[in-house]
């Protein structure tokens, strides 16, 4: 907000980049996606489910690989599922999860298109 | 464009839920790739590098399109150069940015391989 009066004005500057760039909306939801596997846990998460027999994981089978306890691998799979990375459904006492195909493709390509 | 990856032959064992997952090290550096694009802000800029004529941008070009100060801006491209998302060349008073080609694709590979 404050750049017109930080920047002078340079007659040596250059092509005005912003053609074909990603608008505000579509940053928020790409950043959206990207934030919630910058945690080195979440991308083991997301990857230990895809690697999963019938890419279907039981979160009681998730605790051991990565160590921590089963609220705070919770946590961390709410974050996956609330960006859209991966499905939960609940059978009996435990809770199954998902990788959501080409999801994380599909945000990468929103950026690079 | 993954095929590599794809058909890597399975190193060594294992029964575990891990099998084919991603290993501790390979999160680590994943999830700051993921981490730096975590933020709406430096998805714009790096879409607005990425879209400019030669595929090149000067920081005096991206402080408009983002609303930010040089500063400002500086700090953001310093989180995407570390990430290895941007390289980062001085020219005079300018410094100027390029994406790094496939690099997220990179990071998306390593995750989904």
């Amino acid at each position: 907000m404050t750049s017109e009066l930080l920047l002078a004005p340079s007659a040596a500057c250059c092509a005005t980049p912003a053609d074909g760039a990603i608008d505000r909306d579509g940053a928020e939801r790409v950043a959206r996606v990207f934030k919630a596997l910058g945690d080195p846990t979440r991308v083991r998460l997301l990857s230990l489910i895809a690697a999963a027999g019938g890419g279907e994981a039981c979160i009681c089978d998730l605790t051991d690989p990565v160590g921590l306890s089963q609220p705070t691998v919770s946590h961390h799979m709410k974050q996956l599922v609330e960006a859209g990375l991966a499905t939960r459904e609940q059978r009996g006492r435990w809770a199954y999860f998902r990788a959501v195909p080409h999801a994380l493709e599909h945000a990468v390509a929103t950026l690079a298109r």
